[in-house]
């Protein structure tokens, strides 16, 4: 094993906290108390995959996740019964950016400066390269390098998103870990040869989570979070 | 500005010492005492920007510099009177990569350092990622994210190297400084709009050197090293 490359949203960060956060104060901003910032976060980020499905199914050409949010936000608001254009272009724009604010799990930190003493880490993520850099810089992700989505043009689970990665790291598929919360990301990971290791993230989707609670194959690393990924590496 | 992208061969590592370093250990263990290795470094050196010209023009598709560095081994060695085909192909990969392992010069990781908690740090190479990322994991350069010629598919001084790195960190052109020991990779930076520093490398090419000892031109910074860079960014 050279690398561990790790999803992201829910992987690394808390992204529902995070943008339920950020909602609130432009809710409060604006006086709008109908809509639970929660549910807002969960109806923006269900938009998620049917938006990148777009661009795997070659309906359409590749588009960053900057893009895709910033169209799913206005959707996002129609559907919460508020509507966009009632707000300034910057405004909303600046909310959009909140997936460039999210907060790291307690344990990713630490877990990740000890696994970069021995591999290289770095993100596997759909987001765009900006978004995954500010993160970084905002939050102190030790990143040895980023790659996000733009530079494989392709989106996860699809397999260029993994072959691409290897081929620009010049390493096996096999040397590379993929780390992950989400089921299909890892069994994506897998037939495209990579090892594969699960962390589950029980919260990601709130107290009631009924998905990703366990792992669903025999993955490679089954760890309970960051450190005790960092304790697994070193075998 | 908010970002700080470098040439990297040369600028940050001193490339002739490196390669002359592997070179000798390789000479010494097949007795080849009749070539100077740092004029196999020069000769080595040399062939980089043709075999760069030809992806360039379009006479060959975009291919990596781990590649072109390969085939311009065999080119080198045959020019210091050594037929390649008297070794291994392991062995001779094997001092390909010592492009990996070039050392920086004394002042790069403090300035670097110390740039980087006020601004993104970026390498802006020909090099291939694989290539930059081996290079800062071995010397503990501390780049936020690494940005090699694959992900632009464009060697500089060709346009795109600058802009589509632009593109990339979200940036426009004058938010990203392009440091450079190489008068001619930042008179093209600032023709695509970037800002621009100088620092010179005056023994890049040993005690001899005639090149790049001055700024051509008045450059937005020009600094004696990265310290005075970090420095003179803290304006």
């Amino acid at each position: 094993m050279k690398a561990f490359c790790f999803d992201v949203f829910g992987t690394v960060v808390d992204w529902r906290t995070g943008i339920a956060r950020e909602a609130t104060a432009f809710f409060d901003r604006h006086g709008l108390s109908a809509c639970n910032p929660y549910d807002f976060a969960d109806v923006w980020r269900r938009l998620y995959q049917p938006s990148m499905e777009d661009c795997r199914a070659g309906r359409r050409p590749f588009t960053k996740l900057d893009i895709l949010h910033r169209e799913n936000l206005d959707a996002a608001l129609n559907a919460c019964g508020i509507d966009p254009n009632d707000f300034q272009t910057t405004e909303l724009d600046q909310l959009n950016h909140a997936w460039h604010r999210l907060d790291p799990w307690p344990d990713v930190i630490d877990g990740l400066t000890r696994l970069k003493a021995g591999y290289i880490i770095a993100p596997a993520s759909n987001g765009n390269v900006s978004l995954l850099l500010d993160m970084a810089k905002r939050a102190g992700l030790p990143w040895d390098l980023i790659l996000g989505a733009e530079v494989t043009q392709a989106y996860k689970p699809s397999a260029p998103a993994y072959t691409r990665m290897a081929d620009l790291l010049d390493l096996h598929p096999n040397e590379i870990c993929m780390v992950a919360a989400h089921n299909d990301d890892l069994q994506a990971a897998r037939r495209c040869g990579l090892t594969t290791a699960f962390v589950p993230r029980v919260t990601e989707h709130g107290d009631g989570q009924s998905i990703d609670l366990y792992p669903s194959q025999e993955w490679d690393i089954i760890a309970t979070d960051f450190n005790d990924l960092a304790d697994k590496a070193d075998y």
